[in-house]
């Protein structure tokens, strides 16, 4: 395989990018100038170097100090933890601004088939539960904030039964509550999310 | 106008029908026999002949008896009654399988900019709620199951006021969950949703 | 069979209509006002009384005379004969502009698998040209009009046999060039229209 | 501007990638593991190092030789000289199976707006189809083989007037032919291709 077929190779690999797309990325890069492409080298080699994972949530940062702004951001309320499955669910939270709690993110869902959890950081997360039960800041609320799919319920049952054992009846273990997402017509939706509309109605 | 531009011009209100596609609709009619024509006219007059509009639900319908069988079943819940939009709406909440109770058709949602409640059969609705509550169902909530958009809310808040005016504070009045519907991954729900599927966590 | 469900039947049979546009139509019309139900009856039944078949090129207008105002126009070039398989083809080539001569709708093309070319007015055709070729217009040249599909190529093929037996070998029978249309990229264009655009270039 | 947020902007700039895709590819690339990012490195580097511009079409590749295999093949047809805009054009070309002729890869279209040349391989072209003329390969043929799009066009008329100021009459200077591409129907396609289709009959 020559250097132009092992690239195609590395970018199909890229989250939603077919055979077509790989290869006009490469096209593209051999377009470009020869600096252009040291800076997409660069960047990346800066990455390993200078982006660090923080350790209470271990998302991805690249602030001054390891432990990122939210977690060393003592006005968040440090009795609601909000467990997500990636990075980009964590800033979709924050983005709607409704949240003040703290986060924790796990590193995907359980992928159904192989019934898989590792490469999950469980261990991380219930050491880290433990933690903030028995410290000053009384965690009271577990968040399991996992996509609506049969993934994220996987997932979802598999960390609310774990968390049980390891926390006091009186921390509530909870799930995003489900139904019509904004927008969403009541003849359109299908019978799940009708059946938890009507379960949630208020 | 002629016979085939008139035709055309009825097409095009039909919903979801653009010049193009009621254009093809007259050559399809054009291009079938005429008994196949008779067939659509023929059709079209039952409509009105032998369709009947429930006097309950106001839903349409074409059984033997006016009342429609959901309204003439003695096993349905007389303490539930779903306010929805459409026909439809009723069809997929049926669907869903959960829902045991009664239902209303309003025959659409408030249509926003104009703020227009006429072609709604709001008195009619309110008039069913009081005999319904006197009635020996003993209605007990009144679930208004309108669209998750701004002419859903619209029409809930109006009807809610309403309802309040002629019952007592003991009925209760609803409205269908919002959160993540099924299959929707937070990092691509808009901000509403995600607040909504927060409050609505449990 | 009730009348809603019969009419949805028929609506599905409308080109490009499933079920569930089948069954809006049928909600619409059931909310309509009985007079704009019977406007639709009366434009069908119009469409019966009123359109007729143009006695020369076959299709369907609503103008005064039988014959259509394209085939009575005297300016318009009778050397040449377009064969299109539908109106809107018609339609469609009279829009560009550029078409001066005279049409033949043939009404369908032939559908592979069944090979079937009942339906079409092969007959009338074959009879339309020898007229034109004897007659003072002095036909020259058949363009088989068809789409760039394996129905169109059959049909065109069909039909270039059927005429080369009745017409001398000076009359051209012709098929529309094939090639890159307008916005189309090399890159992504399939391996026939390339061979085509190389073949056809100029 | 940190490491996420620079990468971020770079891939903003491969092509058809908008910034949440970008984002998406940075968190692909802090997940995989740290041996995964040397690898994507050390390919971009590659391609900077292994792979080589033919010098004869200007074509990208990684092969031993400096000129590329179809360059150097001699059983390639001397006679005919495709120029395309792009490496994925001649690809398409090739992929066909019907071209046997030489190429010249221009490196892109002009841009309408700003009318600009510059980027473009003109003058090389020019020295290349110099050489092929007198050469032994006896050129015959240039085909101005672009996208059916306004660029495209603009691009072969420049090239057009540029070749014929050095070549003589008798070397034929063609573009692709237009028409109905494989697959369309005539009722929709514009006007523009129904004419390209009428005027291309054979």
């Amino acid at each position: 395989m020559d250097a132009i077929e092992k690239l195609i190779a590395i970018f199909e690999r890229f989250p939603g990018i077919g055979p077509r797309q790989a290869q006009r990325f490469v096209q593209y890069l051999l377009r470009i100038s020869p600096s252009a492409r040291r800076e997409l080298i660069e960047s990346v080699q800066k990455l390993s170097s200078s982006v660090h994972q923080c350790p209470q949530c271990m998302r991805y940062h690249s602030e001054k100090n390891k432990t990122c702004s939210l977690c060393s951001n003592e006005a968040r309320d440090g009795e609601l933890l909000a467990v997500v499955a990636a990075d980009a669910d964590l800033a979709a939270l924050e983005k709607s601004g409704t949240y003040k709690g703290r986060y924790f993110v796990l590193g995907g869902t359980i992928s159904l088939g192989s019934e898989k959890t590792n490469g999950l950081r469980t261990r991380q997360l219930l050491d880290h539960i433990k933690k903030g039960v028995t410290g000053e800041r009384g965690l009271k609320e577990i968040i399991l904030a996992f996509p609506a799919n049969p993934e994220g319920d996987a997932t979802a049952n598999h960390l609310r039964e774990a968390c049980r054992e390891i926390v006091s009846p009186d921390i509530k273990i909870t799930t995003l509550g489900r139904g019509l997402s904004t927008g969403s017509e009541l003849e359109y939706a299908d019978p799940e999310t009708i059946k938890s509309a009507l379960e949630g109605r208020h």
